[in-house]
């Protein structure tokens, strides 16, 4: 159905015959740390409650993730994943023109395109690592521009637009009368090097929308939790009336409400991300031939000029994510996961065994 | 989010103050032989499998619902939850003009118009007890009509249109260049009282689309499951390419693995709602002021005069299905679930106190 992203362990074991509990997949930017304990207990004692209909109104997923955030339960729209939402936000605002931020996540394009909206991409440079010129974008942000979405921190780049940067860009399109989607996938990792999430404004600014996920960070992609929080009544009602009923499986919606409150794994994450995002960085910094940028997520982007580096990597069962495919991008550049140490190093190791051919 | 299905335990215990663990709940259509031991184990062994992608093309799972039906695994759409699957088989075909056999699952009229086709009632008769008028249903299908949807057997009356009717309903169709979109949520029930699928005439019919869902026959509608079986090719990609990545999760995956081999299951079934639908359609019966309709499926449609019918179920802690929100459907409507013999006993007592003061 879909070829481009990340984590298709399963195309990739069936084309080169490798079994899939061999391959190292580093195309995929999930925590190592693995499905939180106290997630698994709370599917464990839900199987029983597969037999009840999800409650329509998801009450008490959406108090548990208001309280998380400190704001009420009605900013809180549940997902069937980050995806369902982002195509849900952008179906609810209904806009004509659509700005997006890109190098980026390539499903924002299908996205706007699927709503009917016009898909106006903002290029970032190569000559700025595809960082985000906050003074350029800021210009881009026409009168007519209905929507804009940023991915922050931004995929497959990992770097952060600051707090107040982002203000910026929300009072742009405030004033211009535009909503502003950011997804904040990979907030909760950046939060451990000092990031702030957008959340805090969604009271003041009802032109802004946040899509949050639980699949990165509590490593749970196969279980599809999402969720926006946004304030403007119009877009609440939109998305509520339009979606289908149920959307939120009802193992997601009790993980979700268990890891909530599962700080054990918080600080376990932090130790984790802020040792391994460095000791990566620097690993492939010391290779020559990689120019790897630096990141406020679990994962690293670099520029590598090594022919077919996919393939050669994959004759050592290492998956990893070349980023030809992002609207924008240049050739010879890939994006890598954040893993355990080991298989980190791992990763430097042959990566050096083969640049050094 | 939504007011109108059976099944919102979760409302009923907030507004009258009822805990939901004391609520007999006849308003959803649920297997009471409740989640297969079968399904329940593959979901502890698919839990630590949560932390990888589901497979985009699903192909395991597709090809073991392929298999299950004796077809190709080409013809099978995963849907989160049948819900899913309607709205998107509704999209993918992208009609001007859908006829809808009504009364019947209120989310057809929903999905007809979110796609912005123009809805179009085929109304059944109180006199006929809403069951489905062949001639009259045909005669309605005229060559402007893009999709037909019907749901068999139907929802919430419980009556069946033979194979050979429903035939006649394809044949119709194809000779006007008509998708037929039907609706099989509850037809494993139905095989049981010797009802066929349509599934078998897929490869013949190009302009038929059947829609399943596990939720009812295994009690897992907090899972959200369900697939669509289709082999006109330009519906089958315009599916594929249309659906956001990852809609069926992990665990739905794996359960439904699981429990299509799970044969001992479908035999208690069998022996349960055999019994169960027999029994309690003649307690039913034998109450004075209840004229029951004979159903094929795991709920039996009812009328009755008694103002307040719910009301004063409720307050013997019993949740029914008031029917009074289908189209076309008249007041004093009720469907209540065949549920384990215990329950089913208790709801045919406090009927017959009730109607009988």
């Amino acid at each position: 159905m879909i070829k481009e992203h990340g984590g298709n362990v399963y195309k990739i074991s069936r084309e080169n015959n490798i079994k899939i509990e061999d391959i190292i997949d580093f195309s995929a930017n999930i925590n190592p740390l693995g499905v939180p304990e106290s997630g698994q207990k709370a599917i464990l004692d839900a199987i029983n409650g597969l037999v009840n209909y999800p409650d329509p109104d998801y009450m008490d997923f959406r108090k548990a993730i208001a309280d998380h955030h400190g704001l009420s339960y009605e900013c809180i729209v549940p997902g069937n994943g980050a995806i369902d939402s982002l195509f849900s936000a952008v179906a609810a605002v209904n806009p004509n023109k659509v700005l997006v931020s890109v190098p980026s996540f390539v499903e924002y394009e299908k996205a706007v395109k699927k709503s009917g909206a016009e898909y106006i991409p903002a290029y970032r440079d190569e000559e700025e690592n595809y960082a985000l010129n906050i003074e350029k974008f800021i210009s881009e942000i026409h009168n007519d521009i209905d929507l804009v979405i940023i991915c922050n921190p931004n995929n497959p780049t990992g770097d952060l637009v600051t707090f107040d940067d982002m203000v910026k860009i929300l009072n742009k399109c405030k004033a211009n009368g535009t909503y502003l989607l950011v997804d904040e996938a990979f907030m909760e990792f950046a939060e451990h090097f000092g990031a702030k999430s957008l959340d805090c404004l969604i009271d003041q600014y009802s032109n802004l929308i946040v899509s949050r996920s639980l699949t990165k960070y509590y490593a749970v992609p196969g279980l599809r939790a999402g969720y926006l929080i946004v304030s403007d009544e119009a877009i609440q009602t939109n998305l509520l009336t339009r979606a289908e009923p149920w959307k939120l499986n009802y193992l997601a919606d009790q993980f979700t409400q268990a890891v909530l409150q599962d700080e054990n794994y918080v600080h376990a994450t932090e130790k984790w991300i802020v040792e391994e995002n460095k000791s990566l960085y620097k690993g492939l910094q010391a290779i020559k031939g990689i120019e790897p940028v630096e990141s406020y997520a679990n994962y690293i982007f670099f520029k590598c000029f090594y022919p077919n580096l996919k393939e050669a990597l994959l004759e050592k069962s290492i998956m990893i994510r070349t980023c030809h495919n992002y609207d924008g991008m240049h050739d010879n550049y890939y994006r890598v996961a954040v893993k355990d140490k080991k298989s980190n190093d791992t990763l430097i190791r042959v990566l050096d065994e083969i640049l050094s051919n």
